[in-house]
């Protein structure tokens, strides 16, 4: 297998570390293909627990100075655990949706937390289809002195090893999926209770919603949120979480997190 | 003035891009000392208003290529408001005590979140001086191939540019002290319902705590979150998110952001 550093088209992506590793073997061993070790890597008991699984799975270990070399520069990485990229149908149960997100290390957080409150299936959203003006939502994430520009982009790629490695090894345990527009999530899933997280003011608090299930919780991009549209769309019930007005916005991976929380809460 | 990379011990912080600039002339114009703005700064009606607001409270607006090189070489920033360190008391409300915190990503975006929940107030303490047997908390902040290792580290210094960046400027609308020990703290601050967040099962499901003012919200370290002993302390209500089996804890700026969100829901 040709070693080369990730790109959006590669077949393959990587776990650097140990701990990622160990999650891909144990969570995802069927798209698990190599094991990179450096030749400096102690084999301590921790090694021996991925050698052991390695056989059991009949997923080779293969010492290269080269991949480290190609894929952590940095030199505190001695395992990297190569895998196929893989998506597949998501359950029938609750969905957190991301319209359009843009930051790798955003998505990564949202993929972990959502982990831990028990939500297991995502969907992406490439575009939002629905035009409408945008909010002037900012985020950290958008270049210095740029925020509040609309800056459209197109979503983060889920296999980008920062995703892997923001997740904590978290996006072997879910399930995900990829559409191009908001429509075409919904003709996939329908009949779900909609609930968009938006900042205008119109929306219903989160303090006051009875989330029923199940429930797509869905939010915008990083910079610009969700189209004012998504309050329009029949059956959603658009969700605000209250914030003085003393910042623009709670970050995206935050408003996730905390959206999930109360989600969950009852259930 | 001479312009120096930022440095722990330097007298002055930055803030880089014309928004976080405007935070500090808004909010804290008495640390303002003088404004840079690049040789290639397009003047339009938002640096119409800084200029004003600079005239105003007597803040040197002065035109430099090097402090662009020296300060942020990647060249998409194009004002900085170089400003002197500033402390202060904190006030007898609410407060959100961070023990050790070691990342200044982390650190903003909890700054960011605690002043959209209205949380002005914010101590970080630089060493436990409480000892204990250390949780195996985890975050995406430590080294690859090392999470689960404890890395006991000094607090991060909230003048760090990074800092003001990822706080979007919120930094400069708080109240904010340091303390070597969290004894110091309690001593300076007596008398309060203090909410340790903690890992331990034994501690109180945070749905179910009903949070008394004035709190304090104690969180702990990304990597080794609170020492358990802070569950003994008395006077101390310690809390817990629950999430499942499936991750090892939340980030710490997620658990500080679900926390201030249930603490200040009712308030």
């Amino acid at each position: 297998m040709k070693i080369q550093r990730y790109k959006h088209d590669s077949l393959c992506s990587y776990a650097l570390g140990m701990t990622l590793t160990m999650e891909l073997l144990l969570k995802k061993p069927e798209a698990a293909r190599t094991v990179y070790i450096s030749p400096e890597i102690e084999k301590n008991r921790n090694y021996d627990a991925m050698d052991a699984l390695c056989r059991d799975k009949h997923i080779p270990i293969v010492t290269s100075e080269k991949a480290f070399n190609i894929l952590s520069p940095k030199g505190n990485c001695f395992v990297i655990g190569v895998f196929e990229k893989f998506e597949e149908r998501l359950s029938d149960g609750n969905h957190v949706v991301l319209v359009e997100p843009s930051d790798a290390g955003n998505l990564g957080t949202i993929i972990r937390t959502a982990t831990g409150f028990g939500l297991k299936d995502l969907a992406i959203i490439r575009m939002s289809a629905v035009s409408g003006t945008e909010t002037g939502l900012t985020d950290q994430n958008a270049p210095a002195g740029k925020t509040g520009e609309a800056n459209r982009r197109t979503a983060v790629d889920i296999f980008d090893p920062k995703v892997v490695r923001a997740s904590m090894g978290a996006i072997f345990r879910i399930r995900f999926a990829y559409f191009d527009t908001f429509e075409d999530y919904q003709t996939a899933y329908p009949a779900r209770h909609g609930y968009p997280f938006m900042l205008q003011k119109t929306s219903r608090s989160i303090h006051d919603v009875t989330f029923e299930e199940p429930f797509s919780l869905i939010f915008g991009n990083e910079a610009t949120g969700l189209p004012d549209s998504f309050a329009e769309l029949p059956g959603l019930q658009p969700v605000i979480i209250p914030h003085s007005n003393e910042i623009d916005s709670l970050n995206l991976s935050m408003a996730a997190g905390i959206g999930m929380y109360e989600a969950t809460k009852k259930t």
